[in-house]
């Protein structure tokens, strides 16, 4: 593609390029721009800057023509015969700050705009802006924000320039891929930043005509369960089937259960074969040997079956594509919602519907779990049931052959119980989909990706055979889209009753652990509540004359249980504080265990301790951990779950 | 400064410049360097561009003439009268790209050399290299790799330049801020790089002829107790004379108790002044209320008291500067050391010297910690004692008004006894010494340093009256001058033992949290082993057919301790595997209190327990930490130490 032809393709949708004009090989050369660079446009000259094709900082049409004449003659002078189908192009020369624009085609999120520096610079930052060719203005702003670069918009050296001229820029961007659907891939680098606005000075695009677009099914209602049927239920307490069913029996709905042995397991009847269950189960959960799954799921179907959990793991992630790829092709042509294969299994709190083969450890709340690996969802149940957290739904998508992420967030969006969703995310297969529903959630959404190294995409590749992405742009759409990344798992469970969590205020006995805390809670976006004159006059009265007066509230090395309880009674008072974490250093007169039985209290705002220590303070950190105190034993962990 | 001062200055140091010269008002312009800027250099005009008396690209000397008839014309149209003490600057004009280097004068380092990406990009992405005056060349490497662009030196855009170049730049740097000691400040901006190396166009220099060099003295050797004294022995249990006195009973020296009442404490007298203690008491320890402690030292003087431990407080920790000038000149006066005041005390290992009033939970080793916290010193000796890590040497330096953490670290590296040297950091007096001592230092060096952030600089200073500088500032010059900077207090602890790990091997009963564990061991730099095919062969031996024969060991969900066991005996055989983690996730067959069991036998690697789950698998980590075993519930405190 020539110069021209570029320039008019992207004119087309109103993306700003230089002032330019083609000129003809026999046309005499005349703009009304200075200054111009003048090039020639021919397929016969490839490297125009080795054939002295190439003027630039001409002032005037007179050396412009001069120009003309001069770029014929070197090109001749190499032996290139031109004639009259060559042309040139006269483009006005532009300065301003180098920035790049592109598009990729990603095998997760399909086409996605990057944003960044122009030049050698973009790769050693790896300052990359990602932005759905989907966003809208508020989401295009956030993925440009990205990029720390972005603050070039925000009236760079004094220009006057705003952060809106960059998001016009990015939705003429996101028409010129709409309108041109060949498009693979396209780098425009680099776009200068001028007066005038952003301008795309040069420009590579690739074309693919292949256009991929799948539809979406309509879904059944995933979370409507009246009827389940575990198929594999045995009474056999080594196996899974075992423990599906002892968990099933506190369901509020109906539940049958499955075994070609017949027979009877906690006082219900085990059916042979899945032909004697009743009509219309909702919801058939099956722990069966994988090569009897599909003969079982087409039986299901004469039962008007809507889902499927399959629990049963070889398939994708022993290697198995083809067997995977029938049980898709089979739930795609009967509609069947399927979870798994390679599962833990469902959870959902409102019916105490347990049809996982985990602990019956579990309560019934408001967060709604959904996670690629079993294990790490057990740990977090073990973890939650500890700290006294409950669940609406928990789901273990495992091989995630069909429902994926999206569908699951939209769906948890209709359940009322849920107030906020939790995602253990190893890959997704529609980003683009996920998206959408993200955008359109109004329950928050909580994120743990991994697969951030080489090292680890292909760990978790060999154990549910997903691939991962690229983490940086995971990260950057998603929290575009609105979604909040987390950097451990247990935040996963823990973060959402704090998200509203702002403003901190740190009770210690020592300086040196609350100024090291104060910097992690910093470094985690929230602020240091500022102590009132009133607040430092109340806690005067209760504190040693040398407290430092300022959060973090020191209550100095002697501080007994008695000095935390007065102080604790003050400060959970203040009304801006959200949050308290009390630290506990093993000194001279600290009566650790005392402390600690004041701290299993019901404090009017979160309490967090933090026993910062080891042999002393173990007695009270255990007593803490025993009663379901959430509570940490290093200050770093401690701010983890911010 | 004219340019041509400022550019003779440079060159005088042969720090390069462009090729230049200086034309007399009344001289015909001659230069053989092309193209070429020309500028007046007058007092009398300030805003050059504006009056019109700057020309650019000018191509030749008929061309030069032309621009200084112009220039002077410009200027003289604007009222300024020009004479022949006025004259012209030509200077070549150079491309490349823009880089900084400055230097400023730091309260704790003294000058320093700042490097980074020029323009307005230096501030935008704060990516900037630190490198000390004294650095060697490998120092200095060091210090310009601490920014990451840096990485233009790399054969940059295929120009073949090479980090030797910048070295050499940043030497003659180093000569010039030495040649020229009123030089206070300095900005190199922008310096280019070229094809000819680095080039400094432009420069801001700032003078102050206050010379500021402050002697260091010589220095007794603070480690050498053999007669300890303690002031404020005490046998009233709830003061901390009291404390000091118990632990010291341990000491295999002589001991001498102080206290103005006189009597016995533990079987030994109690003095009723310093002036009946026997001559050459090395080092003693003064725990009296602070307006006592001047006179008292006075005293001690005279019984040749070379160390001072002042326990007690009252200091600049409570705005009290005078009174601790008071105690800094006495000590000086008389060199004696001290530490403190408003401290911990100290513990020397290889005689069971514990003069702290700490607990005495505290076993004999070969690591040194010295900690300008009490409370996280504190913290440290209780988490070491439940892990059975040993010291060397704990010093508790409270204000440091005296002895600083260089002369330490010196006196340290004299020590036989200590292996290893952790610092816990919130501000340093003399960062230049420091560095000295570091570089020279033959034991590793492991740093936590607070005071990250404006509000926990505000928060250290309160506690120890101590200031924190720019926490990149000290990160870049003490990474380049060889220390280990941690960003987690326990690692202070648990670091040293673990510094040679390079490669690193899981054994996991579940995929998910291995991935998760992968991603954090890779972003804190150390390897994934990767398993051999002799490696493979003897794993399937005696895995299931379905672990993925790679690094994490997956050893499948239905796992129990038998399988743990037989795989450690595998793997703890591997010579290149460092260290083991042992990641245990609450699954349907997992008995993990048995498993915890196998966790505490003595394997040949160091095998780190990971417990990832919460009820469940309490009891088997309770297990693990009632016998020392470094274990953690969660993957990523689990990493936090590496």
């Amino acid at each position: 593609m020539t110069e021209s032809e570029l320039y008019n393709l992207l004119s087309a949708s109103k993306i700003p390029v230089p002032p330019y004009k083609s000129i003809g090989f026999n046309e005499k050369p005349v703009v009304d721009f200075f200054p111009v660079a003048l090039k020639i446009e021919s397929p016969k000259v490839i490297h125009k800057s080795e054939f002295g094709a190439v003027k630039l900082n001409i002032t005037s049409n007179e050396a412009l023509e001069v120009a003309k004449a001069e770029i014929i003659k070197n090109v001749e002078n190499k032996g290139v015969k031109l004639d009259d189908s060559d042309r040139f192009i006269a483009t006005k020369m532009t300065r301003g700050e180098e920035l790049y624009f592109g598009m990729v085609n990603d095998a997760v999120f399909g086409k996605t705009i990057l944003f960044g520096k122009g030049g050698v610079l973009l790769e050693l930052y790896k300052d990359v802006g990602y932005i759905s060719i989907d966003a809208d203005r508020a989401e295009i702003e956030r993925g440009l924000k990205g990029a720390k670069i972005s603050k070039l918009f925000d009236n760079f050296r004094g220009l006057g320039f705003s952060i809106d001229g960059a998001i016009d820029f990015v939705q003429k961007l996101q028409n010129f891929i709409k309108q041109n659907p060949s498009v693979s891939e396209m780098d425009l680098n680099p776009v200068l930043l001028t007066n005038e606005g952003l301008i795309a000075v040069d420009a590579r695009i690739q074309f693919d005509d292949r256009a991929i677009e799948t539809a979406r099914r309509k879904r059944h209602d995933f979370f409507d369960n009246k009827k389940v049927a575990i198929i594999g239920a045995s009474s056999d307490q080594n196996k899974v089937g075992y423990a599906i069913a002892k968990n099933a029996l506190t369901f509020k709905g109906e539940a049958y259960f499955v075994n070609a042995k017949g027979g009877e397991l906690f006082g219900k009847t085990l059916y042979k074969s899945v032909a004697e269950l009743p009509s219309d189960v909702d919801t058939a959960v099956i722990s069966i040997p994988s090569k009897f799954i599909l003969s079982t799921l087409e039986e299901l179907t004469r039962k008007n079956v809507k889902n499927a959990l399959v629990i049963s793991a070889g398939f994708k992630e022993i290697g198995d594509l083809e067997g995977e790829q029938k049980l898709i092709d089979l739930v795609q042509k009967y509609n069947i919602n399927m979870i798994g294969p390679n599962c833990l299994g469902y959870y959902k709190g409102e019916t105490d519907l347990n049809l996982t083969f985990g602990s019956n450890n579990v309560l019934s709340g408001d967060l709604a779990v959904v996670s690629q690996s079993g294990a790490v969802l057990a740990a977090l149940m073990d973890k939650a049931f500890q700290n006294k957290i409950g669940f609406s739904h928990i789901v273990s998508v495992g091989n995630m052959a069909d429902l994926d992420f999206g569908e699951l967030v939209e769906a948890l969006n209709n359940e009322p119980t849920c107030k906020a969703i939790s995602l253990y995310v190893e890959g997704m297969n529609d980003g683009k989909a996920f998206l959408q529903a993200a955008r359109k959630s109004k329950k928050p959404i909580y994120i743990f990706k991994t697969g951030r190294s080489a090292e680890s995409k292909a760990a978790a590749f060999s154990h549910t055979g997903n691939l991962s992405g690229n983490y940086e742009m995971f990260k950057g759409l998603l929290e575009s889209a609105g979604c909040i990344l987390l950097d451990n798992i247990e935040a996963l469970i823990f973060r959402p009753s704090l998200n509203d969590v702002k403003n901190v205020l740190i009770v210690t006995n020592a300086g040196g652990p609350a100024s090291i805390l104060t910097d992690y809670i910093v470094e985690r976006g929230k602020n240091l509540y500022k102590l009132t004159d009133e607040n430092i006059k109340v806690l005067d009265a209760a504190l040693p004359f040398n407290w430092p007066k300022a959060n973090p509230v020191d209550i100095i090395g002697d501080a007994m249980s008695d000095r935390y309880q007065k102080t604790l009674e003050i400060v959970q008072e203040f009304d801006e504080v959200d949050l308290i974490y009390v630290v506990v250093t093993p000194q001279f007169m600290t009566d650790g265990d005392k402390i600690a039985e004041l701290l299993l209290k019901n404090w009017k705002k979160p309490v967090i301790p933090i026993m910062v220590g080891g042999y002393d303070l173990q007695k009270g950190y255990d007593l803490l951990k025993a009663n379901g105190v959430l509570s940490f034993d290093t200050l770093k962990s401690a701010t983890d779950l911010l």
